[in-house]
């Protein structure tokens, strides 16, 4: 069968489809099981959330399946606090926060994510596989997540990064083209030459690692499946495809926004986190994109805009969302994400019959 | 056979495999006649060339071969002469004009390439094939190359400009991914927005229009050749892949660079000619990044740099060429066109052969 790959071998699944760890909301449990149930492996984004919430959260996705799936954590970045970036890009946002009649919070979150402690939940609730994006898993975690069995893919942006991540001991290599929605993974180089496209990622470092390399950046359906596997992958990453799933945590605003999007829609930007990240162009993008070079480090900055963001999603204002989004986004349907599993594979499947049959 | 496409017919080749147009030197009537003779589509580059120059070249192609070709054409432009811009840039030029010992030219080129007479030769000539870029073709071109007999291909590099092309009448569409190396296509909307990547420009175009459309844009071996099909495309458009070849007319330090380049090689600048397009970094590019705002319009700046690019070459210095490669560029492999055409096809039937015989 042409689904089998080593991929599907090592994380123990049906086909050779993962689903994107997107943090801040859309991997519910029910997302996640629901495609792991489908054959493919679904992912928690749990880069943003507390220990406890990720435990809660595994425990849900057992009731839910018994298939194999994963968690996906924020490798820790260095951080730089610049109290007068910090003040700066207060005041810029305090105009939003006074159309949104919110009051600019007094505490300033200038940590990260607590990953040793989620990493530890990770590891005790022994969740099938791991992934992370933001860096090369540190020594000590990959030693840990071994020893529990845990199988450890890395995210790539260039044939650099792959190769770090290959020699970091992690099993699969998850190739993230710059189509991608959400935060680039770029964390060798430059976040501007990390924009490869997934047409001569996947190749190049198919060629340069031996692990599984999975294509991620643009895949929607079975056309993007057939053409990541052509090119060298041994399986696809879909994110922006399951945001308007059924299931899916996404908010109605970001769902209305993809389906209404088409090829010129997205934009790389910082204005929200301080990390270049894929999303549909909206009015705060817009406004804050002259000041790109201003913001405070990911992922101060990112706690900045918590609160416009968080109000605006209960204001059903999506110009002051973070409306993620890959350059597929065109492609966007509302279905039940296992049927979007199933149509996936079974237009793969077209495509190689086509081109045999011929 | 599963090379054989609309594209291939209407064409009248043997293989769904063109060689780009690329202006400026690398398209010798050898190398569209040996792509040609392999099977594919020669193309010679002639957006630049003078018209007698333009009908010489046809006939030296004629002479090599009796299989189809076709000859790429810059659609004309408006051009606004802003003296200071001009002043500005050639200021900023004369450092460089200085280390290579050459005098700032008293002659300013503010016109575009004569199309209409270029278009009378092709005409003339009865070439099989005629493809542009930089805009939809005028009706008036289309009329006259089609009483003629002459395939149109135009060049998008978005959705909306393939409809533009396709309600222009050609035959074929041209998808040019942000991958792709040399000038963006770009002509409606903003340059930024019409970056999108080869994995998803392709399948939406293909979804959009009815013509057959052509992928290009990091496409350097059969692995890109399957996966352009496998989305939708019924050909694919190789350039960089060429340059290397033997017969291009390909600069020997254009050539080193590609060989020596990798994924990460590349950017997109207007550093060379006042239009967005995508090479390998030098001295040149980074030096004349922050003023790409003050150049003057394409080509206006392109033929400001003419002479500096020029000595350039002559000198065998890199730094001041324009070094145009896609991101595929770290596949570039030094061979005669024929043994690449053929390469490139049975790789493509060795990926299909994987996935059928699995």
């Amino acid at each position: 069968m042409w689904s089998e790959t080593r991929l599907t071998e090592v994380l123990g699944i049906q086909y050779p489809l993962i689903q994107a760890g997107m943090a801040g909301g859309p991997t519910t449990p029910e997302l996640v099981a629901a495609v792991s149930n489908a054959g493919g492996l679904g992912t928690l984004g749990a880069g943003y959330m507390a220990p406890d919430a990720v435990r809660e959260a595994i425990r849900k996705i057992k009731e839910l399946t018994d298939r194999p799936f994963s968690v996906n954590l924020f490798i820790p970045e260095p951080i730089e606090v610049d109290e007068a970036k910090i003040e700066q890009a207060n005041e810029r946002l305090d105009g939003y926060r006074e159309e949104l009649g919110i009051k600019r919070p007094e505490k300033v979150g200038t940590e990260g994510p607590p990953f040793w402690e989620q990493l530890e939940v990770v590891i005790a609730e022994r969740v099938p596989v791991f992934s992370c994006t933001f860096g090369v898993p540190p020594a000590e975690a990959v030693k840990r997540l071994k020893e529990a069995g845990i199988v450890v893919a890395g995210t790539a942006t260039t044939v650099r990064e792959g190769a770090m991540l290959e020699e970091s001991g992690v099993d699969v290599v998850v190739a993230q083209g710059g189509e991608a929605g959400g935060h680039r993974g770029t964390f060798a180089g430059s976040f501007a030459t990390g924009m490869v496209g997934t047409m001569t990622l996947v190749p190049q470092l198919a060629d340069r690692v031996s692990v599984p390399v999975v294509a991620a950046g643009g895949i929607m359906d079975g056309r993007g499946m057939a053409a990541a596997l052509a090119l060298g992958a041994e399986g696809v990453q879909m994110g922006t495809a399951f945001l308007t799933c059924e299931e899916s945590g996404t908010h109605p605003e970001h769902r209305n926004a993809l389906l209404g999007s088409h090829d010129e829609s997205t934009v790389v930007t910082s204005a929200f986190s301080g990390k270049p990240a894929r999303g549909i162009r909206n009015r705060f993008i817009t406004e804050m994109e002259p000041y790109a070079d201003e913001f405070p480090d990911y992922p101060i900055h990112n706690s900045l805009t918590k609160d416009v963001r968080g109000a605006a999603k209960q204001q059903n204002k999506p110009e002051y969302m973070s409306l993620w989004a890959g350059q597929g986004a065109g492609m966007s349907r509302p279905l039940p994400a296992a049927e979007l599993v199933h149509e996936v594979i079974q237009g793969a499947e077209r495509v190689f019959s086509k081109f045999t049959q011929k």
